[in-house]
């Protein structure tokens, strides 16, 4: 069973298999990473402490455009010409909906049929958990594991319902937007604010008839992200055209992330904003960790119900039940 | 001086003089409740305990509109059209924009001219707080004030910026969103969200050249509304046309927001959702206690501090840093 396969492990052996690069001590080390089990996330805390020092050297590309986009297609081109440049490559896939539809991304490896199959990727969709913030927080533990076990490039996918975005982009360097051409007026369907969080834009589908329709597209996108302020990175966001037919455009994509991370290593940009996005992700997870302690207490669980039923039939103000809440809080944590 | 003024009064006095509905007190009242000042939030607290029970009788309307949609002309009409049926009327109004531009909504008072002068109209713009939340947080407060005071209509207008529909959605009865027709495709320039979150949709400016755009507009919202999923009040939202020029679309939303009332008390979702309103509004109090209570204790400042800047310079992991934060949260309330 894998499950006592990996609980033999102790976490000298996962970390050391990890940093080995052993593919199937990494998938372990994953499935305990992304447990819910509390003595399961005691384990995983202390394995990502040990190997923290050895991530953080990896291109993080957060990759994201609507479904019928061709997100699998590209990404597998994208893929293979990343691993043709002699790097290592993890992608890693955030689904918010899998909470509602349990299991329907685990077709995510069949998707890339040929990326799977080789020795120098890694394809793993991300458990569904039951926040998005908690699956969000697994992939960003995730992509470290990954860095620690020697990957150059980490790729992180979202499906493209316009929740994980904002997630994806703060632990990412570089954010990838995929659209298609011709779609109605092309900027029709992708919010606003989905277009000022990239860093590029690749236009797929760009052949056959297609071609014209994508290079107008490619005019107007290019003019719309010259009206948007400049970023903070100092960077204007480029918009290319590809296709999965011809092969258009994927060496094209990986030259831009690189000048890219080159421009804004440069700058100092690039280190920036890894600190920032570290000190947005601490805030995040004192966040998550103070809703679950409020949960830890069967004590403030009896009297958050008692508060909820006083307060729903009109006889205590919230703002009362706030006070007697917090207070319960203190006082929980004093008798413990 | 106002402050040494309100000081004098005790909460028996604030209380008796709210529910004699005297403005002065009112007024003095919400200062109280506005104050940031820890002294007064402990007496602004009992003040509401004190008058809970007086609240709640009121109808709750949240109008919200982009700038130049006429909100304010729109207001002024209704609201002496609900004056003219012997009702008392509050006017709040949230700016969460009111941060940057501090004072910005104090020419409110002089926008509904003859509402302000009207002895049974009562205007107050929201003070601006240090978040959004805080800001509502407040709004809510007042508005039971007023309730107490014996106002049978609330109106909370808000600025619409798009960030405080959802505060104050969940605040009131009724969501009425106010329009322009023509203004391009009727349905750019407005997010889904807000149509969904609307019980009715007033098209201003329905006059001269504009009759025939404004109906047309009219026919396209109510068709989008049909397309919409049936609210939890089981209710379809209604599209009426306005002019502040011939005084069409005033008594008719009146009357809407009647017929809704009637209807939704018949169905039990009238109390149903101020229920769950009630509950709702604890947990946003306690959210934001418990971010104020982190605040209150000097020996988590520079701990935080020190988190934030391992966290930045990578010598500490984001989890680490949280699960730290929170010790030390405990140890700061057990030796309180």
């Amino acid at each position: 069973m894998k499950g006592s396969l990996k609980s033999k492990l102790t976490i000298d052996q996962l970390a050391a298999g990890i940093l080995q690069g052993d593919r199937v001590i990494l998938g372990q080390a994953i499935t305990l990473i992304e447990s819910t089990r509390a003595a399961d996330q005691i384990t995983g805390a202390a394995l990502l402490e040990r190997i923290i020092s050895k991530t953080g050297h990896a291109i993080r590309i957060g990759i994201t455009g609507v479904p019928g986009v061709g997100k699998s297609t590209f990404i597998e081109a994208f893929g293979k010409h990343i691993i043709s440049q002699e790097k290592k490559l993890a992608v890693l896939t955030i689904d918010p909906s899998s909470q509602l539809t349990k299991g329907s991304i685990l077709g995510d490896k069949t998707r890339m049929e040929e990326l799977s199959k080789n020795p120098n990727a890694f394809i793993r969709p991300t458990a569904s958990g039951n926040t998005l913030g908690g699956v969000a927080h697994k992939t960003r533990e995730v992509m470290l594991l990954c860095e620690a076990a020697g990957y150059d490039v980490i790729i992180v996918e979202t499906v493209g319902v316009g929740q994980s975005e904002v997630s994806v982009k703060n632990m990412v360097d570089f954010f990838l937007l995929l659209m298609l051409a011709g779609a109605g007026d092309e900027l029709q369907g992708i919010k606003k604010g989905i277009m000022e969080m990239a860093d590029g834009l690749v236009i797929t589908k760009a052949d056959g008839d297609n071609t014209k329709k994508a290079t107008e597209a490619m005019a107007e996108y290019q003019h719309a992200f010259h009206l948007f302020a400049a970023a903070e990175s100092g960077w204007t966001p480029r918009v290319l055209t590809s296709s999965a037919v011809t092969g258009e455009g994927i060496e094209e994509t990986w030259k831009m992330i690189l000048i890219y991370r080159d421009q804004t290593m440069a700058s100092g940009f690039f280190d920036a904003n890894r600190s920032q996005q570290n000190i947005a992700w601490f805030q995040e997870y004192f966040d998550q960790l103070l809703k679950d302690d409020l949960q830890k207490f069967d004590s403030l669980q009896s009297i958050n119900k008692e508060l909820i039923k006083s307060v729903g039939n009109r006889t205590l103000s919230s703002r009362q039940a706030a006070l007697q809440y917090l207070a319960a809080y203190h006082e929980a944590i004093r008798n413990k």
